[in-house]
Order: C-alpha cells, then structure tokens, then sequence
C-alpha cells in the first residue's frame, strides 16, 4: 500500500484548528477547507437520535458540493431541540463567512458530551478569522478534533497522480452502523457524486462498520468524503482499492486507540454460510467482554471463542467442523479444544495486533471485524466522563 | 410477597454439598434430592455450543420425570467431544446410584472453564456415600455450585399451603436466553410437565430472559423446575404469580452480584409500541458499556439514556415524546435533556439500586431488564479467570 511516511493533503486542501474556549487549553475547533468547490458523498449515524449537526448534514450532503467541514469537540449538540440545529446552522453560516462560500457547502460536527447547549458565541467568536491559520499538514486538524484520543489521527496515500487522506477522530461509543465516529476523507481526483457515495459505502462496509469499541453507536457519527478534482480523473478500480485500504487502516488505528485500550483485536470468520453471518459472528466475537478481557488478560481462556460463535442464535454453526486460531495457532478443531501449547498461545495473546481467527466450514463467506481490548482503564475513564 | 427470611426446602426436597477435589478447598460438587419422583420442567441455554451436560439434559427432560439434580463447579464440560458425553452420562449413573434410582431421573449440571476434560473419577468418588450428607438447607447446595459467585443463592416463598424454593449461581457470562444460568426450583406443589413447563417459560420470559450481566450468552444455562407435588394441588394463578415473583428476586439477585458489580441496575421501557420492541431497548440500555460505567461512576452523563435508546434501529422512536428518569428524577423531556439537579440525580446514581426509566410515548408495551455496573473488579476478573 503506498500509504505515506508522513500525511499529507490533496492538491487544494488545508486545516487550522484553535482554541475556543469549550476545553480549557486543548484545541477544540477545527476547520478544513478546499480552494475549490468539492464534490462530496457522505455517511451519518444510524443512531435514531442524531445530533442537529447530523440533521443538518443530511440536508447539506443532498447537494453533493461541499468547500468546507467545521467540527468542534468537547459538546455534542444532541438532545438540544430546535435550539441546537439553529446553533448548528449558526455554525455552518461562520465558517461560510469566514471561507467565503455559502452555509450550503460547510459541513458541521460537533462531538463530546451529549445534552448540553452549544455555546455558539464561543464558536463564533473562535472561526472569526481562522481562514488565515490554514496550513497544509492534515494532523494540525486532526489535533482539533480530538476527545478522549490518546494521538491525532491522519493518514494520507497516492492513487495514479492522486492523493487521499483520512482524518478521523473517536475511541468510545463506538460501533458505526453505516458510518463511523468522525471521519473525513480528502482526494484531489475527479468523480462524480454517485461515483463517490457509491465507493465511499463499498469501503465503510468492510471497515468502520466493522469496528466496535464498546458496542454503544454514537448520535454524530460522520464520514465525510470530498474530492476536489485538482488533480484530475482516476481510475475507478484503483481508488476504490486503495479508499478501502485506507478506511481499514484508519479502522484500526480508532480501535488500537480504543479507550484504554492496549490491544488492537481483529476477529476473522471464514468458511460462513453467507457474508451477513460471517459479519454477525466476526462482530459477536470482538464484541464480547469474556473475549475482550482474556485478550487484556492474555489468557488463553480459549472456550470463550466457541461461547461467542455459539450465541450467534441464528447463524448456521456446525459444532463438529468449527476450528478457531489465535495469531495462527490452533487452539480448537471441530468444535473441540485442542491439547494447545500454552505459554506459545499466551504469548501469541500478549503482541498488540491479536488475530482471532474461525473457520465455520459451512460456506465461503468471510468478514473481519475490528476491536480491542476492555481494560480497566476503559472503565475508569467513562466512570468520570461527563464530570471531568 | 411472602418470601420468608431464611430460605427453606418444600416438603420432600434435601440436599448436600462437597469438595471432591476440583477446587483446592471450596466446594465443588452439590446434590439436590427429591425423596419422590417429581414432575419437571426446563429450560437450557440457546448457545449453539451447548455443555455436554445441556444436551444430556434435552434428552432426560422429554421423560418429564425426575429424582436428583447432580452440579459440579470449576468445569462446564464443554466443548469437549463424545468423551464428555459420555463422562456426563457417567455423572448421572453416579448419582443415580447412591440416590436409588436409574440415570434418567436425574439431571446432570456443570459449570466453570470451557473446553476443558472433566475429571470424572473425582466426581464419582466425591458422590460416594453422598447421599448420607442431604440436609434440609436450601444453602448448602447453593454454596457447592458456585464459581465467581460473591454468596450462595437461594430464595423461598409460600403459596397456599405449598412452598417454592429458588437456588441459582452465576455472576458472569450472562445473558440467557430462554434459560439462565443455573437455577433450579423446587416445589412441593402438584401440577402435571405441561403446566410446569408453561409456567416456567411465563415465568423466565419475564425475569432470567431479561437479565444480563455481560451480554455473553453462557453454553451451560439451565434453569429447572422440579414439584414433587408433597403439598397437593395449588391454584396455578397464585403459583404462577409468586413463582414469577421469585425468579425476578432471583434475577436480580444475580444481576446484583454480577461479577464486579456494585449496583443492581434495572432499566424500564413503558409506552412501546409492542412488548419486542419494549424488552429491545430495555435490554439496549442494560448492556450499554457507556450506561454501565456512568452508574458505576454517578457520573449523570443522562445524554447516554438516549444514545441507547436511539441505537435500536429497528424500534419504534419518536425523539419528541421520549422521556428518561434516574429513579424518579426527570433527566430527559420530549428527547431533550432537562435542566436537573445535578447532586440529586448524582445522589440517587450512587445507590445501590439504580432504576433507568424510559418512556418512548408511541404505545402502551412495557417491560424491564436487570443488570449492573461495569467496573474495573469485572476488568480484573476475567482478564485472569482461566488461569486462577
């Protein structure tokens, strides 16, 4: 993959972020803007109570054109009623002033605690000439997005004479449904608006929609992708390779940084009836907490693989084909578990990357679904989220 | 509810518990004895990786008929080929014979590390002259099929002149469905399998099938309801409803000693548009990773209330007319969040007994889940289970 050492922006594209005043000293607001009008396809939260930048961005998207992408952290703007989508639309109306386009081509996030009003004003006051902070390096952005991120997270590859670059934010409440935490995606090449959203879907489905954190899918999940054009047409086939590439890096990296999360845990199923029930197993296993805490534990409490299969009440398991591995060792064959070297597999379970693979033997379906580990330190920073 | 205050066995019912060499001291090994044939019903795990006990026990439950219920702790025989099967038909001719009376009378359980061999010598030495230690405290068998369990578990109440004993153990890999972990229930009332059995099945839908500790369906549920019908004949309404009553104290009972936990959390849908989708979000919210830890920590982030309620895609939701309360205290109104008291609704987060009511304003469909808190003592827990 020709993912670059160092991430950088499409032809066209720039970020400042700065300071507003809703976190104490940390960057909280985030602008990224294209010097020209982009075309634009994008995925929002399933979540039956979206936030009102959600709501409003459902209403933008149906444009297809976009110019620029205005996020804050810290307040979510969800459960806020009509005030909220006014802030949002109040937000939208900033940073098209500050930008010079109109409101209908700034797409608006806002991620952190839910139920709290928007202090617009300090919004307002913070985009009030920030066009004059761009730069080029997307992790200046990246930086302006983040809550509970331990890292910014940007990472940029080429296509043909293109780039794309992913920014994207997030580690809890997390398990996208047809979107992602928030995640923003840049190229210079020239498609047209079906053509994004169709390609934008196809790579979501393979990889933020097969990641969980926590199993708790957010009210603002956003996946934004924009293409400018700067750089001309690509092949279709090529980009869409190297988009779905891209999202599944970018996957992993949001579940190794899951919170308090020391383990990136990818589940494999092969060998399943059909791709819903290979994606239904692969998400029971890196869901479940028995799972996820003999990853914590490297303990090689393997029975627990066949547990997470079996209440999978309406895939089609056979017990007696069901073989599972742990980062390449056998550890049970046809339903059974084997005579495995212990200290190997407790070694296998304490590398970062953990693959959890099992094969069902009933069909040719596959699917990975991405996770990590549940640690105390997950539990200590969502017992005290909201106060501090 | 007439439950009384120390728990007692119906007429007819002992028991007995020992160690017999699976644990270094604790108790391992517990038998449950009906002086004569009893009428039973069951219900088992919907794993698909059901315990060699589970699928011994399908089979001996179709006779509708049995003498003694035989359990040990510390390993759940499963995942472990025709060898456990036949090592858990060993067990139930074991019991079989030191009760006097044939295998298929008696009901074989087992509980602990999965995929693991059972050492059966043990276990038929342990039973050996068993049947000289059955005593009438419903505890004593309680203490002998505990695993993680912080106190052994069992509840009694009359109904007119007959008794209904309740004993359970579980505290993690718990969801059931259609079943529970393993809970047995004794009576001395008179009522022929099909009524017993539809009974239980009334009973569990509303209380064990709601209930969950970690969203990990066990492969060794078992939940079974022996009468031995000592007492005669009883009203089934009046049956029906403290037999429902006990199992819900039981659920919570488990619930509240769910591994880690410091609270009961009891989360209450009302006004759904149908019961399925009542008990959906109830159990959305009981399993929320993000509720769980906000309880544990009396962190009033009520935002996550709706976050629950909104990831159940399929229910129906008017964000307009949804309202949340903390026991009692308003927090969300017409799916915008109230201005509360703050210490109040902290206050009532820190005790022991937290219930989350929701009303979703589209129906008149209600229902409940039981569940806890997720804390770092579940973290430790499990991350070393296998290996302690």
């Amino acid at each position: 993959m020709p993912f670059h050492e160092q991430p950088r922006f499409p032809a066209g594209f720039r970020c400042a972020s700065r300071n507003c005043g809703l976190k104490p000293v940390d960057k909280d607001l985030a602008l990224f803007v294209s010097d020209r009008e982009a075309v634009a396809a994008a995925l929002f939260t399933r979540n039956q109570f979206p936030g009102a930048p959600v709501i409003l961005g459902r209403e933008t998207i149906r444009g297809g054109r976009l110019r620029a992408i205005v996020v804050n952290s810290k307040v979510s703007n969800v459960a806020t009623g009509a005030v909220g989508l006014a802030n949002a639309r109040r937000m939208a109306a900033a940073a098209a002033a500050e930008c010079g386009t109109t409101p209908d081509r700034v797409l608006v996030s806002s991620t952190g605690v839910i139920g709290v009003p928007l202090p617009i004003e300090k919004i307002e006051g913070g985009l009030r000439g920030m066009s004059q902070d761009l730069m080029d390096d997307p992790l200046v952005g990246a930086r302006g997005i983040m809550t509970t991120d331990s890292h910014p997270k940007a990472v940029s590859a080429s296509v043909g004479k293109a780039t794309i670059t992913w920014i994207a934010k997030g580690s809890g409440m997390i398990e996208p449904n047809m979107a992602t935490m928030l995640s923003y995606i840049f190229t210079d090449a020239e498609f047209d608006a079906a053509s994004l959203d169709r390609m934008l879907r196809q790579a979501a489905h393979v990889s933020f929609n097969m990641l969980s954190v926590d199993t708790d899918t957010s009210t603002s999940d956003t996946c934004v992708l924009l293409a400018n054009g700067a750089a001309g047409p690509v092949s279709e086939p090529e980009f869409q390779e190297v988009l779905t590439e891209g999202c599944i890096r970018m996957t992993e990296i949001l579940a190794r940084d899951g919170e308090g999360a020391k383990h990136l845990l990818r589940c494999t199923v092969r060998a399943a009836l059909d791709e819903t029930e290979a994606r239904m197993v692969a998400k029971s296993l890196v869901n479940s907490p028995l799972i996820k805490t003999m990853v914590h534990g490297a303990d090689p409490n393997v029975g627990r693989i066949l547990m997470a299969v079996g209440k999978c009440f309406t895939a089609t398991i056979r017990t007696d084909v069901t073989d599972a591995w742990v980062n390449g060792h056998a550890v049970v064959r046809g339903g059974t578990r084997v005579d495995f070297d212990e200290p190997m597999v407790r070694a296998a379970l304490a590398t970062e990357v953990v693959d959890l693979e099992v094969s069902l033997g009933v069909g040719s379906a596959s699917a990975t679904a991405y996770g990590c580990d549940l640690t105390t330190g997950y539990v200590e920073e969502n017992a005290a989220y909201y106060s501090s």
